[in-house]
């Protein structure tokens, strides 16, 4: 199932290795005359080749299939877009035909399919995020035009926090060590006003965890103080309303993160996203063979020493797709 | 959108002082000969007028109206059943006609639908969640009869672990305080093969969140070694894979959960809940009043001082939904 | 799959002769004071027991268990109810335990699920229909309150059309011959301004030969001028717009029935459902063994001689609730 | 929604005279070398340009960008294809910019949207059935893998049936006249065994009919006898159960189309889909300007005088996705 969303929804294809990867953008307002630059700006963020992440050069440039007018106008009608594959280096990931990879997609895809492809990951390839930053800065647009803003940035690298500087400069140490690292990501949502979301089974909160937790390697989400609220007194983490002098009611707090039985409350939507090391590291890895037998193995290829880094933008991206679905 | 799952849904309806509460559970397979038993304890381990949890007496008795015969066999065709309410005590409620407690759904759901049932949370109550265990038991047995199990327990109350007393102590100490504590439910679903779970959007760890979400209260979820994940190096949780005697592939480690690539992988599936802490307390909140203003009020009522506890019988329930989504 | 609808969802459970039918009613807005005349009058419509129809008495009687509260109004939480079985004569069923009837939905059921209620069709019983004409009720309460109004009769029996009388003199014929007879429904809905519908796939006619086709017995479904269309040349059919005095554009003639594309032109909707004649006759049919044998048996039980006239205010309610789930 | 299928599913992109046209089909099985030459060969039969249909040439090479190797086996991957649009002549489209045509789209889109591609239909034109038939062949090759084949012809045109013959003079009879003229195609699904469908709203039926209201210019949809049935007795209609040397239960007529209670009973699948007459002639029309004014005006551009005709591969093609939407 290669569709996300219900309303605003985003269908994807693609290998990382193959012809294109692309998708249909389907339930997109028609218009709303597209903001090329932001999609740009976005795609750059995400785009491998830069300091800190993969040294892949990806050109990766979205060509508009449908959709938008000769006027860049959206018609209303379905989106589709494709980003060719312009650096396949097929040749580098010979060696992985035979074996799985530990913590990669590899053994559950060829256990599930019987076949896979793969180079580079193949369709799990985090290559596919591409599309959903595409997909997100459209929605990114359309959602400012409601007057809601959505910003997401690294919070944490390898247990230090802080600054920038730090986190990178603790990439930078992984990377030299041939080693990856770990990070969180944090993202807030503004703008959005009260009863955003359905109660019970869809709640706000649980579309949000379920698009987060569809990005590659996230293994956890938190929303306000979510698991250190698991530790506190009830009486410590009361948000107290208050009515502003606008005449909006508001928390004194944001321990909830902005959402109360799953639904917005009008305060900032605050959520955090933890992300495991990259699996592919530069040292000797066990993997298994395709007889099934454990050996080491050196993994060549591109990678990314801490995937949180590049899943910043498809954090914001997702988050996006999320919000706008309840709007278009 | 009160339905949860795709090919096992579960619809569920009722406010938790009206006339009853109740579901259908519909995709539930045919000729099985239902273990009422089972049905019986799940109910009772949620059921509140235990110690530790609510003193409301519900006695939740499961009638069930179509879809399973005389015999007790199921027929293939929706499950409907119901549970009617017999411990209204509406007059406790009367004070929260006219204002929104914090950290409740009170002010969301009067602002989203303009009106709602005041008395105990209406549909926002946790009482709702008897209809989820209901269903989660049925679920569970199919599962059992797969060969899958589904453990959840109380990991942590208010940062106390370890043993099931001392957590118990904890929630004791807190219900004097007339305060409300948070924790963490642990589950563990043994038995899924390998292959279980879509990849990219739709992942089995991606439903699992939505899930684990959907429930009141819960903040955080996190697979395998989850946030602590975060804080790491890829060269420190890399699952091996090996081959045992009986020519089962497995990994030495889990720090991934059982899931790799959204996907199960043949390992224990594992994840963790984090729940606030019941926002009803006894001590005096700050409640916002219909005229928009700000007060203090001791609110009565019957509660749980530490919805975790709870919480565990409706996290398993989830689980079994989930799981038993894929294989009906 | 026992859900109807995507915004706008009615789930129904119940076998004909288990311990009641009903259905969860989810997505109906909030605010609503529920018109239970209007309820009572349409189930009155649909109700067997009168003359033309089966002469099975069921009392019908909704039981409203949530999303409605004490004042009749409804709070947007899903509505649940339930209509008792109250006129279950098993009894009579006892010979279909082991044959499968020709016409009927017995053989189907029993491959399907390897096990069925024999007891007056069980679930595949056109019983199941006071629940959609319950919803449907609803629906069409709240389309009254946007200005829509939807319309079903009956159009011909047997060949017979004209007169309402004519009609019904045609089904008394059959059923002194112990014999029964197909019919046509017509259904008109107005008020329906320009643009409802999907285009492409999800078209407001598939959605509406989507819900026709739902209905038991029916087997066909055509929208304006339909299959006649067919035999017609493209100058013959157009349908000339038009700005009528009050500044809307509609159509001289109404060839295409209210869509074009697939999406409403705010002409009236107009379409036909053709049904089968009951396959319950008084007369010996064929029936189907267990044992696989074919053998003559002539079935007990009461049955309507014309499935068409007892199926007008379901088209009805099926109608009112493909419309309503664009407004709601 | 652009999307069509639950477990197969079909999400298409593309205006007619856009820059391409294309599609995402996911969920198609992993493993299955596909048959190019079928596709082709579906491809040709829907093509423009062949006599009796549109005149415009449209080369229609269907270039895949995913989700199949390079060996031509299918990975379980999304299909992502892509067919440029090789032939638009926009000029020819000019006058349609502020003119709607009667019997068409143009208007439901331009009240719907606001703006939409005057161009040959935009995304209303029956161009984008050329995705449903590169899908549809692909569905086909998998269901002749299953024993289940699939064929579609037209059935009569302008009220003349009989021979292919003589359908293609009556077609060519209006072409001459510069009219159109409308046509039923009817079609026949062998191989589907007993218990295919799901009982009460989604039924096969129902699905069918879905699908088929969701081709262009089709008005009305029968199943089995359909329509005919309405006008007959039970009596007469009554498909007799027999068991056959070969231990399968069969039906000796078959005027129920292969479905009973909405579920397949192993008889072939039989239905009728009724088109109108192309809506775009070459007699003046009276067409809507912009300004709300009726006024005559002939359309140039290049059509089929007959839809029926090229609906044929459409029509069997939306059959294969149908059914091979239970069986991926």
């Amino acid at each position: 199932m290669n569709t996300f969303g219900e309303r605003l929804r985003l269908t994807t294809f693609g290998e990382s290795h193959g012809e294109a990867i692309g998708g249909v953008i389907d339930g997109y307002p028609a218009g709303i005359a597209v903001d090329f630059d932001l999609l740009r700006r976005r795609m750059d963020e995400r785009r491998p080749g830069k300091a800190h992440v993969s040294r892949r050069k990806e050109e990766d440039r979205v060509e508009i299939l449908s959709g938008i007018n000769e006027e860049g106008v959206t018609l209303g009608t379905p989106i589709g877009f494709m980003i060719r594959n312009t650096d396949p280096h097929p040749s580098d990931y010979e060696k992985l035909r035979d074996i799985c990879r530990p913590n990669h997609a590899d053994f559950t895809y060829q256990k599930k399919y019987g076949i896979r492809d793969h180079r580079g990951g193949g369709r799990a390839s985090a290559r596919e995020t591409a599309c959903r930053v595409a997909a997100g800065a459209l929605a990114e647009q359309f959602l400012a035009l409601q007057g809601i803003s959505v910003e997401a940035f690294l919070w944490r690298v390898g247990g230090v926090g802080g600054t920038e500087e730090e986190m990178m400069e603790e990439v930078e140490r992984v990377r030299k060590e041939l080693d990856s690292v770990g990070g969180i990501v944090s993202c807030k949502i503004s703008g959005v006003s009260v009863g955003m979301g359905n109660p019970l089974y869809d709640k706000l909160s649980a579309r949000l965890a379920y698009a987060m937790m569809s990005i590659n390697a996230s293994k956890g989400f938190e929303i306000g103080d979510g698991f250190a609220m698991s530790d506190r007194k009830g009486s410590e983490v009361l948000d107290a309303f208050y009515t502003g002098a606008d005449g909006i009611v508001r928390t004194r707090t944001n321990h909830n993160g902005g959402l109360l039985g799953g639904i917005s409350d009008g305060m900032p939507i605050e959520f955090k996203v933890a992300f495991k090391p990259t699996p592919t590291i530069g040292l000797p890895v066990p993997v298994l063979t395709v007889e099934g037998e454990e050996r080491e193995e050196t993994i060549a290829g591109r990678h990314d020493p801490c995937v949180a880094v590049r899943a910043v933008p498809v954090v914001r991206a997702m988050a996006c797709l999320v919000v706008a679905d309840y709007l278009v």
